[in-house]
């Protein structure tokens, strides 16, 4: 039976997680769940869609994401499902599903309206356990993405900011901020490889961090430090601190790359 | 073999909810445990009473829940196990258990004596762990309740605090305040279908909310919104935001439901 | 299939915990993976081997603990798996895995070297992705450490305080305070017995807790109580409340028992 995985902006202080792997596993029984994290910003569709895409490459094949972060609940927005050449997504279309169903490569968008797979009543505010917890165990158990509803043409695209070049520079900019306080950017290592090996500076907040390193460790403890992260993005961090605390900075605040004036 | 789920005031940062699953997989190998929450408030047995009365209900029949909000650990109050016509239910007798017991029908009550199915030595800070999770292994593998000590005759039952009719108004209260901000009263679906269709006003630290909506998406972002939500009780909800906040409100604020004197 | 758990400073807030359970169920399926905690403060290598080394005992014999409190990531330390007549730890050479590992006894300590049991590309940032988590499953399907890499003469021991005897006097400290904000002390059970039975006094922050309570219960609510914890620690916890805001105490913070002079 195929994994699903859970990325919602629930939070942990309530049972709604637990309800919705209640009604996983009471229609797909022995079903594994993993969760990828219940700690979105509340309503924040974008920083939903960067961790779903960031995390489904590392699930097996054919593992069924679920992401409930879904403030148009119960209004006009869509439930859907999208396979890929990967894997399936499950939530609204809201732009949610986006960024990780386009790096796989979208293969079909359906909208999920046979209610044969859904419970009913359906609540007004929940449709995690009333919509995508029980279509997740009915793909679990073998029904197919098309039997859920009817193929429609496109789903909602989130338009996700890129790093541009200007003159010799790059300018991009925080696009997460994670638990320690990483300042993670929207400049990729490729982005990066553009400047042949020389070296860098990175600037933030009237900062110049001078080189990217190799990793954290390249820094003295306290001191500011550029690496090339996990998700293969720019990061500027804090060696065994917080570059969020220490320069003020958040999800939006511009970065510029140059080559080192001083080389 | 039968689900387990954990509902407690642990949180999550110490390793307590860990070590329990450590117990259930040593005595019950193999069995599967879903965290309902793990964010009751410190010592808050009503709230973990409410949360577990409103969660049990999508878990598979025959699942053992686990409830552990246990401010007298190592006291006089019995740790006690509830069979139901749907379920097992196993905390201390403080009320934790009752909501949910009740709601589905209780069949027995058996005081958790028999040392053989519980740690020893038995701590006196941690019966999660020396008392609940071992016994819920028991259970787990086909141990009957009746087996794990004496059948009592009754147990703590949690006064809970019932909308009330006074003149043609409803007068509830706030009995649960969740992640996103939203207000969560006693007053029923039920309750309110006893209005017979008028538009309601609904009035919280004297302000009034008009109309009840169908979904958060009927108001504009940042509007108040009355709500019946999942768990069929009227909520008080803030659009993309936190009703909470707004209204500098919790458990306990008093909620009035009146048909609306503007129609 | 061997269980593997979790111990990390990584929160709950980013999807790493779930990108290593992606990476797990992709080269283990079907492995069962719990987490101990993912709140060990950031850094914070020694509260992690405390952790490690009080949860570890819960689990069933040949589990494989994965820990990941690595401030050094990317750098000159070592990844290192330890085999032991219990269990089997994987996670930096810092001391975050010697306090559980001594408890046991150590059998072999490995330097993880060897490509074919990690992913590659290897990032400079997350072994916890990259190494830790793919070497588990590793070790969870079949692998013996041995294949994992060389084995090493030793491994970093961390210095643990231990309480000392002063006259007749025992000086310890807090070592741990948990989620109720209960103060672990290093005062063990044993050395408690060392006093033959006698009326103890407990002085943390000039303030005298007379006598060693058998549990929170003996206090009435509101008043600080001395125990003996499930870790089998001197423990002070304000009964319902939270002795960490009460005395404003923290890790670190003297606490010293005397047989109680008013007796």
């Amino acid at each position: 039976m195929a994994l699903v995985t859970l990325t919602t902006d629930f939070g942990l202080t309530d049972p709604f997680v637990g309800i919705m792997k209640g009604v996983l596993a009471t229609r797909a029984p022995g079903v594994a769940v993993v969760d990828v994290t219940h700690g979105i910003p509340p309503q924040d569709v974008r920083a939903g869609a960067l961790v779903l895409r960031q995390s489904a490459p590392w699930f097996p094949a054919g593992t069924i994401h679920v992401a409930v972060i879904d403030p148009g609940v119960g209004g006009t927005r869509r439930p859907i499902c999208v396979a890929t050449a990967w894997a399936c997504y499950l939530g609204p279309d809201n732009g949610v599903l986006s960024l990780a169903a386009e790096a796989d490569g979208i293969r079909t968008v359906v909208e999920l309206t046979d209610p044969k797979f859904q419970l009913s009543p359906r609540s007004a505010t929940f449709h995690g356990r009333d919509v995508f917890a029980p279509v997740a165990a009915a793909l679990a158990t073998g029904t197919a993405p098309e039997a859920l509803g009817p193929v429609v043409k496109d789903m909602t695209r989130l338009p996700f900011p890129e790093a541009t070049h200007k003159g010799g520079e790059l300018h991009g900019q925080v696009v997460y901020v994670d638990h320690f306080g990483n300042l993670v950017t929207n400049v990729s290592r490729s982005a990066l490889e553009g400047f042949s090996g020389a070296k860098l500076s990175v600037t933030i907040r009237a900062i110049h961090v001078r080189g990217v390193a190799t990793s954290y460790s390249s820094a003295q403890p306290g001191q500011l430090v550029a690496v090339v992260n996990s998700w293969d993005l720019l990061e500027v961090a804090v060696r065994d601190g917080s570059a969020r605390d220490r320069l003020r900075a958040g999800v939006g605040e511009a970065v510029i790359v140059r080559v080192d004036p001083l080389g």
